[in-house]
């Protein structure tokens, strides 16, 4: 169980409802997942949070299907088994194939394996790498 | 330095002369950068990465720049500078913008962010989400 | 299960009891977590960890709650359930609030992000903060 | 160096440099750090972080210089040189002394030296500590 | 549940079947582990990856159990509770007793902790350790 | 530049000196490296670190060069530069040949990759593999 009592609509104060209002305007859903739940224990972490998540996984200069998938990669990195469920499913909602995830998770097991080998034989920068390739 | 001696191709053994030639082939450039260098130190094992990652990153149900990408977020969540560097290079070339990149950035970072916080309040996973959304 | 036989007091060598003895005597309970019955495996592995375990715990120039509190951001940055569990529960017994584990979770949150952010764009360190700071 | 360009007070747009103006009254200080002048990248993600950054290092329920501990503390965990020199520095200016310092550190290790052990042993969760002791 | 559907013996096309019967007849067991079966939902990844492990776990210039062991230190510093279990039962079946076990375990919450404090306290590299002494 | 000042051979107390000759003694060698003489800024850090240091490199059920390098996989899933290269120069001086760093290398990274693909594919435990083995 949470380690801190999971907030329903409720018993939310006014604060914590306009955020599970609008996640669920957002996601146009009609319910609100455990994560914001907990976060509610401090309705202005769970405000400033929401605007985080809503301003980065809006379209932009990425589409949001891309955008899911980093933050599934990114998920898989750190091991956070919520996560990982929560944004695959969220994916596959966007669009996101089983043919796409396996594609996802090949490039993912590589990348982690080639960190893991650079790391090993602490293999100097090239030249032409430095500042992520900027100014080449 | 590495720990490794870095491999030139002058000095190599023709198993991995055959993979530097198709790293340079894949790549349409005329160079080898360190990693695969250090990685020759065992002929198989710089054949068996090559062969991962040209399979992973070329295009497929993925477009080669969003791979290049998912390349970076992992890199970045494990802090491997060589990688995050090369990886941001690479996808400088095959067209991610400022804009995108501060995107990604902005995902990546929201991503580590909540992977903590779901650790942090240990969230039960909603049902919902079990499978990664797989059956609904 | 663990991976290892958990060793209870009552079959455990003398060793280990005294250990045991120690854990129970020092926080003032009468039962010992399943931890210390897993490294139990090894007495000189459970009495070396828990000689660690107490003086890095014990008060000094840090409080034992603000301690505590370190031992969760650690385990939250790990995503160690076991341990965020079990410092969480230690850090509430030595009065750590409800509103303090908000901002606990608030600082680990924007912690985790901007380090994925520095290392996303591999900042280079400002020549003041060298060394910690130690020398201005 | 970087990957993206570092903009300078100088050449920044207004909603950039509301946002140094801001992070220099805060701090009381008359210079702006790299961090900052990367993320200026993205106007809005530059704002969003710095509020951030501000809430959750404010006095609180949680002493500044606690929060900047804890913000050392998960740097260290996930090895981000910049930050560690940063954040110790911060802390040092908030009045960490050396001293506490190694108590800070002797805590992040010993820390990341058990969660590797209860992971490795898989140690099953006590009864008691479920929910973080909330109900107990 | 797993994100994608573990794909059993009978219901495989050939080309997973193939990878399917050489796990057996390597392990000289008659059963394919979960984590095979969800791989399988892309057979050239399944393919590839199993030639991976196959590579890396024969006997070579290391010894199969020490290179199980490896794997499970890996595991356990990355908190994968399916790799530790299945890697614990693979070094078991290869001979490792509990106080191999146990001294794995020791030397892996060690290593983490030292980890943690050279990064702490940024400690510059020696001189003779440069290259991983390479050429000393 | 390290974050506490290094202490000296030369300048250090007793109780710093006493584990100083200890190392010395130990390792056979006439110097101490740079990660102790940041630890003694804290004489009983630095002594209690040294005795588990000791305790789990020197010889037991395993051998002390695969202490080592079981070290080295650690440091490279965590990343740590300067546990790198001392530990992979540690390694060598006992015997590792490039060889045997190239199989490691390759055990570290197939194991970095596959970790990541369970995790990502949330791929349940087989029920023999509970309790990594130990009751089968």
């Amino acid at each position: 169980m949470s380690t801190v009592k999971l907030i329903e609509y409720e018993e939310a104060v006014p604060e914590v409802r306009a955020v599970y209002d609008d996640i669920m305007a957002t996601r146009q859903i009609d319910w609100v997942n455990n994560f914001w739940k907990a976060l509610a224990v401090q309705p202005a972490l769970l405000r400033r949070t929401w605007e985080g998540v809503k301003a980065v996984t809006a379209a932009g200069a990425l589409d949001p299907l891309v955008k899911e998938m980093l933050y599934v990669a990114v998920s898989i990195t750190n091991g956070c088994a919520y996560c990982i469920n929560s944004h695959t499913a969220a994916a596959r909602k966007k669009g996101m194939t089983d043919e796409m995830l396996a594609e996802l998770m090949a490039v993912v097991g590589m990348a982690n394996q080639t960190n893991a080998m650079v790391n090993g034989f602490q293999v100097e920068l090239d030249e032409v790498f430095k500042d992520g390739g900027r100014q080449t």
